[in-house]
């Protein structure tokens, strides 16, 4: 129900600004109006109008509308690091002062001295050892409280605005324009599921139990007072890239989606499962080609390579032998961030 | 939509029988027809009425309601073995057809023998074999239709009617009625999800994504012409029985249920973590008691002891201590089984 009201005020809004704000003529009734006139635009709303349409030979029934939406760098800016690695890294003060003996231990030692290039150089078994300090050993409730004020605090150094305020308003709108068509909408993110799940619902409109991603187990205790709770496991259970993306969606939704939209090699099986599904599927893949208004990565298309969200030119090979569509944030986007 | 419609059909139904057919005076409103007047009653719909109503200190938000059911023993009949089980055991002889060197080695041999005292003599160790050689190794696709075709074709030794026939009509009413009033239900079950999956939409109205099960894990292959499939794995990824049932709430659901039904020792710690949460919360387990009309076991309460689905005499203390409710299946229930 909320939801539904937030879409309504969400469209008033829209049509309110079109009306006023802009000189270019929006249909009252275009449900992506971030989005350029093209062919991505286009695969958007011809994949959903054949989907729902009753009298379509590719009409899909309502309980099977599944669209599944990496994180990092398809709904949210993910560089020059990915949000919850920047929170690991600075939660390591705190953990220190818990436990005085780790400041003179790699990685930790690197971590506080602040050492910029020092920090971005550590090799991933030790950044991993950051992740398990800061991720585990306290209650699912505790790392929640501490997420969420870090999230409310924090701030991108680029935009100097909070992290969740980074979203892509294209991106917003998709997913909204598909919640409307019936389309059940769910995070699949490499990132880790209970620090996305602080804010899935304010951010996204989508619910904790439509996040999938990586995940430490966790332990079932009880403390001093016989009250159960539990303490999230350093053991990682669920590795949400890769393969390990399709074999979560198994898991955890069950059914293989309609629509599927990444940015990364980590997005490549995800897609691939979604397209070799019958019927139309939607597959799409966000190109960071947009270094003003954004970030420009690839290495596909001769764009700078990275190892955050990295884009391999195998992979925009896959995109157009499968009928993927490529979309180009410099072309197909009018706007990016919110203003 | 569809689960609607089937909603208002079950209530006009329900006023057409109890008007036509039954000489005790029916409330046409009365969501749960099948229970008889008591605490048991009482306690689910005073707490659907104080987590629903907006002017109730103990109101509860439509995005927080959820619900998790246990299957076995508690939605549908399990004795003399739990349906998946007897799945297992029928598969046999089609494994060992495909593998013909297993017909001499145990426990295949015992399986294939068909003597039902040494298959119920089998050591857990030897009956976790037989799971693993019927429940993974094939395609997640092809594991769901052979399961289809044998819920289909496979009789209940007692009734012979099809297992998903021998639901409790009154705890399908609960689901109906949880439902009506906001509440999101699942299943958590310590049988395998993948094997509940294929029957839970059609049985209790469940759809796939919130069924949470003991499940083993995927693997990501593509077959000869490139094209990917998930195979099931050996490897026990969720164990979904005793302080599993929380984790696996945690890991699939991400939040606390306001409401959780049981009937054995397995969900003990489920219904422990649903109690420790704030505000009001419903535990229920029900007792089987009723050898005329299903089956007696606990051993809670002297009834006879059993290792399907044990009620121990402890959980029974802890449920009056705890404020659970104890569901008579004999003094509760108008009637079990649909007729």
């Amino acid at each position: 129900m909320d939801l539904t009201r937030r879409d309504l005020l969400k469209v008033s809004t829209t049509i309110v600004l079109a009306g006023a704000l802009t000189p270019v003529a929006v249909a009252a009734d275009d449900p992506l109006p971030s989005w350029n006139e093209g062919a991505a635009k286009k695969a958007v709303l011809d994949f959903v109008r054949a989907t729902t349409d009753k009298a379509s030979s590719k009409f899909v029934p309502e309980t099977e509308r599944i669209a599944t939406f990496d994180q990092d760098g398809t709904l949210w800016v993910e560089h020059p690091m990915y949000a919850q690695v920047v929170y690991c890294l600075e939660r390591v003060p705190a953990v220190v002062k818990a436990k005085p003996e780790l400041a003179q231990v790699e990685p930790f030692k690197t971590v506080l001295s602040g050492d910029r290039e020092a920090i971005a150089k550590l090799p991933k078994e030790e950044l991993l050892k950051v992740l398990a300090a800061t991720l585990t050993g306290m209650s699912v409730d505790q790392f929640a409280d501490e997420a969420r004020k870090w999230l409310e605090a924090a701030r991108d150094p680029r935009w100097k605005r909070r992290f969740t305020e980074l979203t892509y308003v294209p991106m917003i709108e998709v997913l909204n324009f598909m919640r409307t068509n019936g389309y059940k909408t769910y995070i699949v993110t490499g990132g880790g599921q209970d620090f996305v799940r602080v804010y899935s619902e304010r951010t996204y409109g989508i619910p904790v139990e439509q996040v999938v991603g990586s995940a430490a187990g966790t332990r079932y205790h009880y403390d001093g007072s016989g009250r159960p709770y539990l303490i999230k496991d350093p053991k990682l259970l669920l590795n949400d890239n890769n393969a390990g993306k399709p074999e979560s969606i198994h898991l955890m939704i069950g059914r293989r989606p309609y629509a599927a939209f990444g940015n990364s090699v980590g997005d490549q099986q995800m897609l691939e499962y979604t397209k070799a599904g019958e019927g139309a599927r939607l597959c799409m893949l966000v190109l960071h080609d947009d270094a003003a208004r954004e970030y420009a990565y690839g290495p596909a298309q001769g764009l700078p390579d990275t190892k955050v969200g990295t884009f391999t030119q195998a992979l925009y090979d896959e995109a157009t032998a499968h009928e993927w569509t490529v979309i180009s944030m410099k072309n197909d986007w009018k706007r990016i961030l919110a203003s």
